[in-house]
């Protein structure tokens, strides 16, 4: 991403001694990047949503069991480390899927080249997850100027949260197409939902705001509205969590918006990449959903004496889903397996 | 209602010169209250939603009729005063029955009797619409007792927006229902959608908590989430316009709190006096549909580049809709013209 003329990706090696992030939670009115050093300081920084976007936790995970292994090579403390950063946030499932793959990686190094070895397969990710972004926003691009040549006036897309530049390690998942598209010249235009609690629209506003792509920002209540009367052509999300049978696991809301798209004909897709993936999972109702502190929502203004709850994701079966855009194409959500060539 | 056990009503005369209201802008932090002594004043209070709520703005709408005769009592300015008065909001259509009940009972009266009759007919109008909503009340009531007899734990109410005291006159409409079956020692919870862009729900939360009533806040996107896990027993929300067959115009994000009700097998009702249904529309998605500010949605993080939309309302149509709580009785859509013995 660009910040004042200058290139930027969510998360960087300082040396080999730390990473660098932007904070974004200082986002969008203040540009704050902070170093973290240490394998706490990465849980933290997921847990408070400093760095947040399933892929960008993914590459966090990755660079903080890294971080760990400069600690402590052990294979005990690889193993504290892992199921610490594990619960730093239950839901998207790039966390699990990136410790994974550095645990396989680790394991296969001495305890004296663990670090190196680490920190080596954390990079690769951070650079694999660019070039997967660059790939699902061509086929996504395709698909929305396809879209646009059908309406013969700008696009109407419909987002909600951030599944942009921040969301991943640099270019985005839905946005990845959006901004593709953008510079190929397709005439479009974003509806940004604000998406309470944590107000990721913001961020998504921040970011087409700085590519120059045309948007506007409107309340999570108002998609329904927009839909009914014929402003909305295609709603375009990304996903915490796509299960095999191509439920969609994304931010609180998301369910919402899918119902009121396929009350009004307007397709709906989620944006995912492999690593989001989960092909243990066919219902996407047991996923585990994360409960977030009740002060998010609850703010200055709500007496103590109310109750607050604060689920952070929901679930969009596959029946409402018109197809789910990875890197290797667009799959209908029964037909992500044969695009994986993994067992339905 | 009563604020610090005294006891309240959203609109009151004081003295033959003015109305107090209760300054909604400022609650639930402050419990302030305005004199208004023109019908400007007035206009300008339901512009600004210091007070708010179809009823409300109703009786609101007619003081200021009467405040306008005050002035000056010529057929040419109440002309003006009744156009000027209609403009201030909408979509709300008890602003236009209140108003043309009012302008009837004014041309009755001579010039120098018109300031009087009006006094007296908002008055009338404003005893009438606490009558109507313990009636209105009372049937909600039954309903929702008989729904909990049937889950045999705390009914589980989720409700959208304020359809409470201060959306009336007094006793509220939606919440009426829920505050009889409170008083009738039937178990029940509320939960409370926030209500973005003005966050109404911190309303219906304070008005929970004087009456004890449990509840729990949730931001706008939960409540899909929250009916996919059996956790919501029935919807309940007020209306700002029914139409004759049964399309329900509320809040902005009552139409996508309805689609997940349908989709996952919740009844959906709105509780909604005479004075809310418009018999000369049947569409709802023909209903003018209020566009407020965008500095409400904006706030102060947003960038200017950034434009806003901010729809006020949407119509959630018939078929989404169990059935419509009345001073009458329920009715299911449908049914609304028998039970007021209109032509459908």
């Amino acid at each position: 991403m660009k910040v004042a003329g200058k290139h930027w990706r969510s998360i960087w090696p300082i040396g080999e001694r730390a990473v660098g992030i932007v904070d974004q939670t200082r986002l969008p009115t203040q540009f704050v990047t902070v170093k973290l050093s240490t394998c706490d300081a990465v849980i933290d920084a997921i847990r408070t949503m400093r760095v947040r976007g399933a892929p960008l936790i993914g590459v966090a995970g990755a660079y903080g069991l890294a971080l760990a292994m400069r600690a402590d090579a052990s294979d005990a403390h690889l193993a504290r480390a892992y199921t610490a950063l594990l619960a730093s946030r239950p839901t998207a499932v790039n966390l699990r899927w990136a410790l994974d793959r550095m645990r396989a990686a680790l394991a296969r190094a001495s305890i004296a080249a663990r670090f190196d070895a680490g920190w080596r397969e954390a990079a690769r990710m951070a650079d694999e997850d660019v070039a997967t972004n660059r790939a699902l926003g061509a086929f996504g691009a395709r698909l929305l100027a396809s879209a646009q040549s059908k309406v013969r006036r700008p696009l109407n897309v419909l987002t909600h949260c951030n599944a942009g530049w921040i969301a991943t390690v640099d270019y985005g998942t839905a946005l990845a197409a959006i901004y593709q598209t953008f510079d190929a010249g397709v005439p479009l235009h974003v509806w940004v939902d604000e998406t309470r609690p944590r107000n990721q629209g913001h961020l998504t506003a921040w970011e087409l705001a700085a590519h120059g792509v045309p948007h506007t920002l409107i309340v999570d209540n108002a998609g329904g509205h927009l839909m009914q009367h014929g402003q909305v052509d295609l709603v375009l999300v990304g996903a915490d969590r796509v299960t095999r049978s191509g439920d969609v696991c994304n931010k609180i809301g998301t369910y919402l918006k899918a119902l009121a798209a396929f009350d009004n004909g307007v397709p709906f897709y989620a944006a995912a990449p492999a690593s989001t993936i989960d092909w243990s999972i066919a219902d996407g109702q047991r996923i585990e959903i994360e409960e977030r502190d009740g002060a998010e929502v609850r703010g200055a203004v709500v007496d103590a004496s109310t109750q607050v709850a604060n689920p952070a994701f929901d679930v969009t079966p596959a029946r409402l889903v018109t197809g789910i855009i990875t890197e290797r194409g667009i799959a209908a959500p029964g037909e992500l397996p044969a695009l994986f060539e993994k067992a339905a």
